[in-house]
Formats: structure tokens, sequence, C-alpha cells
């Protein structure tokens, strides 16, 4: 008899067999470190809280691939550039508009990112000065497939990407149709810095094991996307606030501290809480805590940031447990209004960065990604022609 | 001063860091064995030199998604299934027709398996219903696409796929316009077979890691395409017939043997031979070598196949390395009219239906794939604003 799952089988057996892969270290990295017990966060040698107050994320970007910070000129160079690839290929844009206005946008994220290297044909045969144009091509494109797409599903017109800007100033352009305020872009933009790079999580690892087999940048993003819609991974500050939301509905007067208590009490999870790394205060929750209590102020969402601080205590109290950073960014996409059922892709416009740097980091030192598999099936089976099944 | 790559630092202090993750055993799986001491492959059950003689690729569909052979009535459903998926939507072809011509024929694959899942709309909300539906899905459009973008992308008419025969006749049809003779439907059918599954390699190990954070089964195979299209995986076959085309051009009286010595006295690597798992001849190579036997008679290609012979020799005294599953997979399909930078999409056809019965593995008991990374780099830097650095 045939054991069926690795919980039949025992595992005295098999002392090796490591599902998760749980505390195997695959790769050294210059990209991030996570201190979860100091509740510390690092890109490329810069603890997150020096990021978040003094850095752009144009300058992330140029950290994360570089391992340093740029200077005036190469600065001015790698925004230009950005500007300059923002344009989408005009078959992207035609699928964009076609498809199934109902296909999830991170589907059609995935999709729209894989055709851009359809259009990407002048390999210079130098890997790393190739990496370097793939990696700014998507950075640039990425949020004018995110605004394209949802206007196209609400019937609103494409609107064309600026020739000027930030990346965030210019993304918030595209899918509003109107320029964004300084509170706007400075928001939007510290949310690109905070989701930048996160150590080995899953999407990254895809990222790196696809680089691994020696192919090209469009195929590990796509791939990291594919992973990142995942319920388990990306897609958790979309449930977030659909939790806000289901409050919402209650009016002014809901209880959140009695909501959140029910939820515990009914077994249900509760998104946006807890981390696999984090035993703390997850640093970037904390930035994203003051931007939400600032900006609910400013647009007159002031309910949503009290019920988040209400289920933050809640939580605290019952369960000892802190917020995750999926847990402010859902109100603070929220108040610059931004759909619930784009979080996740937001979240891709700005981990590009580095996926991008690990496939970097990963092609300058490679080695093919290949665990094992323990059959635990039948072997030798007589076979039994098909009528007599 | 960071450490740059792993090469840099003393790895006697990081004893637990697995580059390649070699012989870490993540996963159980029912769905093949692979014995490379003894040259052995079984799919669930099965070894592969009884399912090469008896069975048809849909059969091993069947088997490989369920565990089991089907009965006349399931085979008879599920084949008719596969035939009911075959017509692409029309977004999916008006990216084929519309986009560079001289895309990559593994990215175009990429991006159209990908675009698929926009048109799957009704989830039954059933994980493993929908999980079945999708692997049917993949595997009955998969061969149109490649069939559609060759002849796309040469100015033929895109041939619309049969209402009836198997998928190995069906993708021959579609690819040249006519109806393959017995023959090489079922050389393509035993290629098809042969190709299905095979452990935990590099995009299959993708495809699970993807399906961990619970994304869709679209999101895992498109990951997987990116993985396979990797020159360090599914790449190898295309350049063994490009190998065997440069002996093509000196004429019939080309020199098999001086030819593959002097490859190896020049270092050069020949692709096809040695395999990371297999130490003796890889069982998929002698069922491929007997068909590229048999076919290089019927259709004059005598002399690929000589010349296949004296390589193989040549390797085994000089090296004694046997051939791997690329090596006479690529006069295979040379000899049944698919060209060179078509074959990894021909593996793709096949390997679908293992990605796929690894997905539903990995559904029925998941575990989110996380390994670690050892951070090498600085921390806690100072901030230099940019105008000084």
């Amino acid at each position: 008899m045939a054991h069926h799952n690795l919980d039949n089988i025992d595992t005295s057996e098999y002392p090796h067999i490591n599902r998760g892969l749980d505390g195997i270290v695959a790769f050294s990295t210059t990209k991030s470190s996570i201190d979860g017990q100091k509740g510390e966060l690092i890109y490329s040698g810069y603890n997150i809280d020096v990021l978040a107050e003094k850095a752009t994320f144009e300058e992330v970007c140029f950290l994360l691939w570089n391992d340093r910070l740029p200077n005036k000129s190469e600065l001015d160079e790698l925004k230009n550039e950005l500007i300059s690839q923002r344009n989408l290929p005009k078959p992207v844009l035609e699928y964009i508009k076609t498809t199934n206005k109902n296909a999830e946008p991170m589907a059609v994220l995935r999709t729209a990112v894989s055709m851009l290297s359809d259009f990407e044909t002048e390999n210079s045969g130098d890997k790393a000065k190739d990496s370097r144009k793939h990696a700014i091509a998507m950075t640039a494109q990425i949020p004018a497939i995110i605004a394209a797409f949802d206007r196209s599903r609400k019937g609103k017109k494409i609107v064309s990407p600026l020739k000027e800007g930030s990346t965030a100033y210019n993304f918030l352009y595209m899918l509003n149709g109107e320029k964004p305020g300084d509170a706007a872009e400075k928001t939007m933009d510290l949310c690109l810095i905070l989701h930048a790079e996160h150590g080995m999580n899953a999407s990254t690892f895809t990222a790196r094991t696809i680089c691994a087999t020696e192919s090209d940048m469009f195929s590990a993003v796509t791939g990291a996307i594919g992973a990142l819609k995942g319920p388990l991974h990306g897609g958790a500050n979309t449930a977030v606030m659909n939790t806000l939301l289901e409050l919402e509905k209650e009016g002014d007067s809901a209880d959140a501290v009695a909501f959140t208590k029910k939820k515990l009490e009914n077994k249900e999870k509760i998104m946006g809480f807890g981390h696999r790394v984090y035993k703390t205060f997850d640093p970037r929750a904390f930035h994203l805590r003051k931007m939400s209590k600032k900006l609910s102020e400013e647009t007159g969402h002031e309910k949503l940031y009290e019920w988040s601080e209400d289920m933050m205590k809640t939580m605290k109290d019952e369960k000892d447990i802190d917020p995750n950073v999926d847990f402010f960014s859902a109100t603070v996409y929220y108040s610059i209004g931004i759909q619930p059922d784009l979080f996740t892709c937001i979240f891709t416009m700005s981990r590009v960065s580095g996926w991008s740097a690990h496939y970097i980091e990963q092609s300058e030192n490679n080695r093919l990604v290949r665990p094992r598999a323990l059959y635990i099936g039948e072997k030798n089976l007589e076979w039994t022609p098909v009528e007599k099944r």
C-alpha cells in the first residue's frame, strides 16, 4: 500500500524531509536583512527607517540593483530612463483593452508583464547590461499596466503616461486621470519604498529559482507575480480592507473591539496580523500606521483608522500578536483612492525592484535550484489493458 | 567590508548553506520515482518502459492526475473533454497573430498560457474540481498555442483544431496543416509520454512553490514555463539539434567522431549528455534512440542518426558519459518536421501533465515554501544626501 501524504508516513524514517524548507539557507544576499526579534529591516546596508524618512523609490531601486546609493547624475539618468520606458507596446495595450473585464487584476498583470518580453529584442549579449535594462523596463511599465487595466475595465479612457514626475506621481495620474497632490504622491512613494524588498519570501524565491535555470528576467518576474498572487503571500491586504469595509457597513457606531473578539471566538482568521519572521512590531507597519493616521484625518476616513487601532489593540490584548505590513497598507491605499482588488498589484509595482535585484544577484553567482522529492507511491505495477480495468 | 558572494565567505562558518538545495527533500510525491543508479523511471506506479510500450499520452495524463489508470469510460470522457477544450479564446489568438514574429516561442507560450486564465471565470469553489478543469484546459490548449504561433510567424494561415483524434494527431495536424500518418502520430505520442513527468526538476519545483502560496494553476504553469525556458533546464535539445546541423553543413562525409573529439579538446560543452540524477543510460533515451533509428530510415535522415550514434560512442569512450533524454529527442522531433526552436515548447506540451499533477498533489497537503537567505551585506549605514555622494 502506498503512502498518500507525509502525514501518513513515519517521519522518523525520513528525518531529512523539510516540507516548507524552513530554516534551510539556500542563498547569500546583500539585498535585505530582517531581524525578526528586533523588528529590524535593512535594504542593502540602510535601515528601512532611514529610507522611509530620506529616500525616494527611484533611489531605493538604484540601491537594490547596485548595493549603493546613486550620485546626482546617476539618479537623474535612472529617472530619465524610467520616464522614457513608460509607454506600453501596442499589443500589450490591445490585450488590456480587449480581455475579459472581470479577469483578476493580478492575472492580467502577470500576462502583460510576460508579454513585454516580446518587444525586448535587442539583447546586447552582456547579461548585466540586459538585466539592468529589463529591470528598468518592468519597473516603468508595471504601473502603466495596472492603471490601464483598471480604467479599461471601468469603461474609462486609458491615460497615457507623463513625460515627467516620479513613478508614484505618474502612477496616480494614470490611475485617476488627474495630477495628484503632494500628500498623495508622498504617500504612494513611501508605500513603494516600504514594499520594495523583503528577504527570501515565496515570490522572491520563485524569481531566483527561475533565474537559476538561466532563464530571462521577464520569466522570473512573471513567475514571481504568480506566487505573489496567492492568498498566503500577497493577497492579505485586500482581505484586511474587506474586513474593514464589513465594519463600515455597520455605520459609524460600529464596534471594532467586539467585532474582532467575535471573529476570534468563531476561530475566523483575521488577516493582517502576525508574520513568519517578525516576532515583534513589523517596522514597515510602524510607518504605515503613522501615515494611515495622517491620511485618515485629511481624507475624512477617521473611522477606518479608529477601527484599525481598535482591532490592533484587541489582537494584542487577546492574542499578543502585532500587525504586519498588510494591516495598515490597506487603509493607506484605500485613503488615496485605490480599490481593494488592486492592492496586490500595487505591491507588485514596488516589489519588482527587489525581484530584479535578486535576479541580478543570482545571475552573478548562479547554481541550479533543485531539491528532491521522496517517492511514496507504488512501483512496477502490472499493466492492465483498458477493457479489463 | 561586506562579502559579495558565497565564494568569498568562510563556509565552515555557515555549514547550513545549501545553494542548490542539493539532497534536501522538500516534498513527498506519488507522481514519479527516479533511480539514477538503475536507470529506472516510474510514473505513479508504472515503469516508463511499460508506459512507452502500452499507454497513450491521454492515459498517462489521467494516471498522473489520479494515481491510477482510467477505465474505458473515464478515458473516453477525458478524451472528449480535451477535444472540447482545444479552441483558443479570441484575445489569445489575436495576441498570437499580432505580437512580434521574432519573439521566442517559449515566451509567447508563457504569455498565452497566462492569458488563458482570464477566460476561466467559473470557479466552482471546489479546488479539486477546478484543478482538474484547469489541467485539462491547459493540456488541450498548449498544442494549439504552439501551432498557431509557428504558423503565424511564418505567414501561414492558422489551422483550427480537429474535433477528433489524439492530442498528438491534432497537434501535428494544426502545425503542418495536413493530417499526419500513423508513424508520425505514434512518434509524437511516445515523445509526449516520455517527457510527461520527471521528479523535482526546476520547473516542477517552481510550479509547487507557486502553488504553495495558494495561487491558481495558471500561475503555477506559467512560472514553470519560465523555468523550463532556461538553457540549463529545457533548452538542451535545441542545442543538440544545432550541433547536429553543424555537422550537416559539412556534408555527408562529415566525421562525427573527430568533430566530438575536437569539441572535447577545446573544452566546449557538448549538450545532451550526462544528468544530475542518472548515472547510467537514461531510460527515456533508450526509447528515443530506437525511435530515432526507425524514423531516420523512413525519412531519409540516416546521416543524422549515424552521427548521433558516433557522438554517443565517442562520449562514452572519452568521458564515460551516457546520453540523456535531450540527445535523441532532438533528431526525433527534427525527423517529424518540427524545427529546433520549438523543441522546448513540445517539451512543455507534455510536461504540463506532470506540473498539473504536482499542483494537485501540493494543494491536497500544502505548506508555504520559504527557505532563507543569509545576509552578507553592511548594516545601518549612514545616509548621505544625494548632493554629497
